[in-house]
């Protein structure tokens, strides 16, 4: 079987994620990881070229590079970057900016004859394609897009910034009613804080005002003020133990109504033990598309809408109809 | 704005379901109904034209005709006769048979230079599209499809050829305990009759041996036998008050595992109150792809497996970009 050859531009959580993704998928192959920091990197993967990320790679084939760095500072420099030597698959996910990102993207694609899956993984990603195909197939419906119950780390982040905090970790919840009463069809309008609920597990530096650290938390606009905000504060060693994992999942709802009345509901659910390792696997079925697309001589930024799905199946078109229609 | 002109073949409940759902899509226009009973049809639908489903319709432009006759004898002739004249939807739904008819559709298609988009609807349709999508995204995953709660026609029109049977409706019921197995992420191998059960809702011809009309359905083979089935008789009103709506759904389910042990859960469910109307608007969302494809030369037979998602969407690539990614 001819092997997709993968490099890695990256090697955190996606990137690992990737590298053991690559295994369960027969046809591709990892074949080289670029990164900043090629010695640590090399300790760890012993059967890899690993390169510099500004190092030139001119000896190995490389059919897709799959940029796995952070959607803030990575990729949209490395996007651009990458795109000019590489047909590359990214997980970029600042939603706002995905129009330009696109446009950036496709003209360098057009000149420099790659194709670049751009903002692959889940959300964006599947949810989108999920939110498009509900809205195809239920005109003047409503949709709803739940997240959680998982970590979500931007959160984390932002609550770790907090003075007097150690670490944090944040979890989106989403809440039961809302979720309920979309499923059995209404079709509300919900406030941010109808929707999820936000729990922070803190471990405090020591001598902390730990009320000042919940209020601050509970407070801080745009990540926590419009949502109910519950802080709970645990030891070092139970962070350590019982949120290491970086678990989430949500729900698309579509909920619309045809003919006399009658309604219709579409659900899309992924519940996720992992968030990155099944990023990763997205991104090695974009990356499989981004072959195909690039053999059959196509050239561009496409997003998941603009893939045919059979694209990212590892089966033949003929094996598609006879076993999974 | 231009809109897609819309000829319909056949005018039965999915034939209805196709002209309400046209109304909702107001980039598409219903210009023409073909039908074996034009007289009748004239009657219920005075605004559009009604011709023989033999006659010529060469005097109106048809962008795409959705043939919306049944899977056993009307789509097997009027795909590939209705072929030659016209970019083409369908639901045809023989599984087994997908293959073969594709494979004539598309040498029909090459030769006309059409697109005929064939086994549209939610099952073959969106379900094949998340079996396809999960294997993809999960590689060693194991896959559950469960029907229902809802109407199996082809059930119900095998009870009521029982002796002793004035009407009947079949309901095909998934089974929560295997539903829940699935959802907590064990992969069982289930029998049949684990996964789902049936039940028959009777109304039976006067003197009719009740406990005969029972154990005949229930043993049928084939549609019967390999489930537990559940024969309840009622009366004549009751059939028609509490069964005249044919309701539908069901569960694609994904579960795979990644890295060390993490479960992978993935579940797409649609709940019909009208499963016509539904097929009905996954119909109309594929005739938009049809169009679109045509417009840009290309020619063939494609599942819903082979179309990028966006052509099923009324709105333009950069909005979709914008608002659903």
């Amino acid at each position: 079987m001819e092997k997709i050859n993968i490099a890695l531009v990256g090697y955190g959580n996606v990137g690992r994620g990737v590298e053991e993704a690559l295994k369960l998928n027969v046809d591709t192959e990892l074949v080289a990881v670029l990164t900043r920091r090629p010695e640590q990197v090399r300790k760890e993967l012993k059967d890899v070229q690993v390169f510099h990320i500004d190092e030139k790679t001119e000896d190995i084939q490389i059919d897709v590079a799959i940029l796995c760095g952070g959607s803030k500072e990575d990729i949209p420099v490395q996007g651009p970057k990458f795109a000019e030597r590489f047909n590359t698959v990214d997980s970029f996910d600042t939603h706002a900016e995905i129009p330009s990102y696109f446009q950036k993207m496709d003209s360098i694609a057009k000149e420099r004859g790659h194709v670049h899956v751009i903002s692959a993984g889940w959300d964006p990603g599947i949810f989108s394609l999920m939110r498009v195909l509900g809205d195809a197939f239920l005109p003047q419906s409503e949709q709803y897009t739940f997240w959680g119950e998982g970590v979500s780390q931007g959160h984390s982040d932002a609550a770790r910034k907090v003075e007097g905090v150690l670490d944090a970790r944040a979890y989106t919840i989403p809440i039961e009613q809302a979720v309920q009463r979309v499923r059995i069809g209404e079709t509300p309008e919900f406030a941010k804080r109808e929707l999820h609920k936000r729990m922070v597990y803190v471990v405090a530096e020591e001598g902390a005002d730990t009320e000042s650290v919940r209020k601050d938390i509970a407070t801080m606009p745009h990540y926590y003020d419009e949502y109910d905000t519950e802080v709970l504060f645990i030891s070092k060693e139970a962070m350590l133990e019982e949120h290491s994992k970086l678990p989430h999942g949500g729900f698309v709802l579509t909920s619309g109504v045809t003919g006399e009345g009658n309604k219709q509901i579409l659900e899309y659910r992924c519940q996720l033990e992992s968030n990155p390792e099944f990023t990763a696997n997205v991104l090695v079925a974009c990356a499989r598309a981004a072959f195909r697309l690039s053999k059959e001589g196509r050239k561009g930024a496409f997003t998941m809408l603009d893939i045919a799905p059979g694209y990212l199946s590892p089966h033949s078109a003929e094996t598609l109809r006879k076993s999974f229609m």
